[in-house]
C-alpha cells in the first residue's frame, strides 16, 4: 500500500459499465505523479489515506471485479507517525 | 488509475487472437512514456481519459480475458478540477 | 500496453517446466531498460510491437498458465502514426 | 521480492471492511520511498523484512482475498549476506 | 520478464506459513536496484537468469499460490547475445 494525501476528484460522465458507487479520487503519494483512486469512504480533500493497488482493489468490490485499479482502504489516523525511524509502536 | 491524454492510435495487422472489439490508442500520462491503453468508448485525440491498468483490465471483458493489461473506463469531465488542494467537491 | 522493438532473443537450455512453444525476445520499450517478452508470432529483430505485461499474458495461453509476465499481442502496422498529437484516426 | 526495514506503523480507526488481523508497516525498500506492508508476523521496528507485493499477498490469506498489496513474508536472518558478489551460498 | 544476475541469497528462519522448498536468492536486474526471486532450478551466484514478476511467478506453483511475487523461470544460455540490434536469431 501507500500513503497518499487526497486532491482532488474526477468525474467521469461517459464511462464504460461495471463501476460500482463511489469516487474517484486523486490522491497525491508521498513522491510522484498523482493517481486515481476509488473511494467508498467518503474521504475529503487534505486527508491521509492509504491506497491499495492492483487487482486487490478489483477484487474487493463483492461480485463480478471492476475496473478499478487502486481503492482507499482507510483514512490514517492523525496520530501515525510518519517515518520516524527508532519507534516501536506496532499497529492492530 | 491514472489520467491520461489520447494523443494517437495504433493499428495490429498482425496480432494473437483474442483481441476484442475496440482500439488500440496511445495515451500520454501525467508524466513518463506514452502507454497503449485499449478503447471500447470511441474516445479521440486530445481527450483527458482514466486509465485502468493490469489485470483488472483484462477481467472487465465478458468470457476469457483478453491479453490487454491497460484500459480507457470513462472519459474525464472537462470540468474535473486536476490537482488543485483545498477544493472539497465530491465525486459519484 | 507499451510498444517496444525487438532487439533480440535469449535462449534456455536448463528451464523450469510448464514454458510454451515460442521464444523469449528482448524487447526495448520506448524508455528505459530491455525487457523479456514471450513471442508466438515470429516477430523479428527490428519490428515495432504491442507488448502487453502481467498476469494477463499468461492468461492468454491455454490451460494452466505459463510463468510468463510479458506477451508480444501483436506487431505494429509501419504506418500507424508514433505520437502525433492532433490526428483523429481511430483503430479496430 | 524486495528487502526493507520496517520503519514504524499507521493506524487507520476507519477503513473498508474485510482487513484481516495484523499490522499495517511502513517500511523502506533500499531504494526509493517508503511503502505500506502488511505484517502479520509482529515485525519491529528496525528489523530486515522480506516483502512481497500485489495479489500474491492477498491471496496468501485464506477465504475472501484482503485489500492488501504488500505482504510481510518473513523476517531476514541478520547473517544474511546483503549483496557481496562472488558469494555461492545457497539458501533453502 | 527481466534479465538479471543472481548477486547472493537471503535466508529466512521466521516466515509465514505457505513458502515452497527453493531459495530466496538476490539477483541483479540490468538497471535499478536488486530484488529477491524465488529459485528452484539451484542458480549459483554470477548465473544470468530470467526472471518472471508478479502472480505469474505463485501461480506457477501447483496448489495454493504461494505469497512469492518473482520466479527464476530460467538460466539465460551464456551464448545468447546481450542486446545487439540487428541480429535476426530466433529462440525457441
Amino acid at each position: 500500500m501507500i500513503r497518499a494525501t487526497v486532491i482532488g476528484s474526477v468525474w467521469s460522465s461517459r464511462h464504460i459499465d461495471g463501476l460500482p458507487p463511489g469516487a474517484f479520487l486523486e490522491v497525491q503519494p508521498e513522491a510522484g505523479t498523482p493517481i486515481i483512486a476509488f473511494d467508498v469512504l467518503g474521504s475529503g480533500t487534505g486527508e491521509q489515506v492509504l491506497v491499495a493497488q492492483g487487482s486487490v482493489a478489483a477484487s474487493w468490490f463483492p461480485g463480478a471485479p471492476p475496473p478499478v485499479d487502486a481503492l482507499v482502504i482507510g483514512a490514517i489516523d492523525p496520530a501515525s507517525p510518519s517515518t520516524l525511524p527508532g519507534q516501536s509502536k506496532s499497529a492492530a
